[in-house]
């Protein structure tokens, strides 16, 4: 079975933003044939000597040979006089390999390291793509030379290209933050489209400012961020072996003493690139935001959130772009969190659909058919019993889905 | 939109089963136009009296008005000496209609109650359809007399097929069972086919038997088989607000006293039903088993189990024919379970898939994809860390799901 390339997402942004380059990082792409051919597969991106890198990754008990190597990297002690590099292939996630997992890591490191001239333990690895086959190192080896001479600080959006699957675009965010009166710079990339439930990290996402942040307040904001962005998307309910988010602060710029304006300008680069991998969703036609209020706690309203966003009879409903206010009745009854239906309230954009246990009086369905025909929705549900709440965004499951998964990999 | 009534599933019994009568029960049908047109959409069961009753019902925090009337019956003290009736409608749910729900189910007792002369605390209602409209229960009322004119310990059949809503067949399961040397026989039919990933009980299920069982130790085998039967089926991991399974022993037969043999005939009936089910998923073109094994605890086993019946990744795979085990070991790996990649095997059938951390070395795709086009599967995944097991039963994720679903309702 060949696999038909889906048409890019009717959700995508109208062009790839604009990434001004982070001084001290440069990026390089090159195809070297790992699965895909007529396409750039390999992408390095390449570090001077000085930065801080934090990491958040899948927790995933069947994680990828690449997760688990840079999980104990970024847990012994780095040395920051060195520079450091990353390198990510697309079209095999070099999971559920075996022994042969660790030795593709080993030597993929092992060579870059020599190329680079940097130390093995500043060497960071990532492969995405088909589970369960062995990782061609020698094919990502052979590109290395190559790599290293095509290095610019311009590359970002190549880079951004060659690790995507079956994205259907590369997905790029930046944002500017000023401190102390100097100008610092965050950019990110990152893939994603199927297998979208992270549960610790997401995907591959990857995020460098020129910023000088030390490593423990770079990895706490990371971690924290990471909840409300990538963690709390969901296309299918699935959670990837290899997810993984890597952030390189290079330390040319100016130091964050006062973390709160740099990690509200981080966390505007997350958010987009989790949005971003939620409308290259597998299929999706809908861009949904699912917000839960009056929960009596935060773990009720996540609950509530993601029963409503994971529903294939609520995704559905939305492909058809049918107000099936039921169905979101029926995720909130499911999922375990305490609710009462006499207190529900459930809106549609502005519109107040149900209430006090029915049908709100005043909506009607000519009403609701017409909000869901945009492509952008946001569906509310006040539980009215607390004051937690919590948001989640997903898209609708739709013949695009069953398309792609029903024929990929052989 | 108008929905298109699906064929019937490929998966469907050749023929509806032969149900012997139950001595003390009579079936009825009628049209009375609850939503559909042209078929029968409410089936009447009539109980003489010295029959026991029990129940399980849905758990969801939204179930419906006759739901937890039922639940507010069965925990009071039955009157034994009175007869008692059953009624169910198909096309409306009345769940989630406020205050109009329980008067609706008011309603329908009181007149059920007068017509046959039975106490009102004896008539057991359920509804099943659309969410959040009200029950327009005028309509049913209007057909009692003409049901109670019609009763016929024949109709068996009648009333199954009364009960579906987007089912393509009706289901039915019969078993036998040797009392102290007497016969005794054991009757039920069911209804589902989306919304299914019950919680405590499932879909519509009746059950009805000539022996006779003291009311304790009905509800206790009722509640216990519930758990590896309709609750370890899965369509769509979407639990109903409706879920219901009422069996009544009508005592006109043995009388059941050691009950293993009598628990073993209903654990027939009963998983023949779960099975039907699942064979009617909403666009289901192969029925799959998942068995579980070496897992550390029950709830491991169960947890590894429903993760991998509810991937839309593994099913779709499977809707495709594909043997992908990857997405096994991500379903494994995402479930929460205690699992060590390298002591996992995965079968297909009798066929070794993986071991050891990877694909088994004598496993072929050739192997692996003959025998993915059977339509009647077997996944096994032994994580060789425990003794405790677990089985669930599913469908294949298709296009058919999603023309059916994103179509319903308006």
């Amino acid at each position: 079975m060949a696999k038909t390339k889906p048409a890019v997402s009717p959700l995508a942004p109208a062009r790839f933003p604009t990434l001004p380059p982070i001084k001290g990082v440069r990026f390089a792409a090159a195809a070297a044939g790992v699965k895909y051919a007529g396409r750039t597969d390999v992408m390095l991106a390449v570090v001077d000597p000085g930065a801080t890198v934090a990491g958040v990754f899948t927790t995933s008990s069947t994680r990828s040979a690449p997760v688990l190597d840079c999980q104990a990297k970024l847990a012994m002690a780095q040395d920051e006089t060195a520079g450091l590099a990353i390198l990510v292939n697309s079209g095999n996630s070099n999971a559920f390999t075996g022994q042969l997992g660790q030795q593709s890591v080993d030597a993929i490191c092992a060579a870059t390291a020599k190329t680079l001239s940097l130390p093995v333990s500043r060497i960071y690895t990532a492969s995405t793509g088909v589970i369960g086959q062995p990782l061609p190192h020698d094919r990502i080896i052979a590109v290395l030379d190559q790599l290293a001479g095509d290095l610019s600080a311009e590359y970002v959006e190549d880079a951004a290209r060659a690790i995507m699957t079956t994205d259907t675009f590369p997905k790029g965010a930046t944002a500017h933050v000023t401190i102390d009166g100097k100008a610092a710079t965050i950019t990110g990339f990152a893939k994603g489209s199927g297998m979208i439930a992270p549960d610790m990290a997401t995907m591959l996402v990857y995020i460098f400012t020129d910023a000088a942040v030390p490593q423990p307040m770079l990895q706490a904001m990371v971690s924290k961020l990471n909840k409300t962005s990538f963690n709390a998307i969901t296309v299918d309910s699935d959670t990837s072996t290899s997810d993984s988010l890597v952030m390189v602060a290079t330390g040319q710029g100016p130091t964050v003493t006062d973390g709160a304006a740099f990690e509200a300008a981080l966390n505007t680069v997350m958010l987009d690139l989790a949005h971003q991998v939620v409308r290259d969703g597998e299929g999706a036609t809908k861009f949904v935001e699912v917000l839960v209020t009056g929960a009596i706690s935060d773990s009720d309203a996540d609950k509530v959130a993601r029963a409503i966003a994971n529903s294939p009879l609520v995704k559905t409903a939305i492909a058809g772009e049918d107000p099936n206010w039921g169905r979101i009745v029926m995720a909130v009854g499911k999922s375990g969190a305490e609710a009462d239906r006499d207190r529900l309230q459930i809106r549609f954009g502005d519109i107040v659909v149900a209430e006090n246990g029915w049908v709100s009086p005043n909506y009607t369905e000519e009403a609701g058919a017409s909000y869901m025909r945009q492509s952008d929705l946001k569906i509310t549900v006040d539980l009215g019993l607390g004051s937690s709440s919590a948001t989640v965004w997903t898209c609708d499951l739709t013949h695009g889905y069953i398309t792609i998964n029903a024929d990929y990999r052989s």
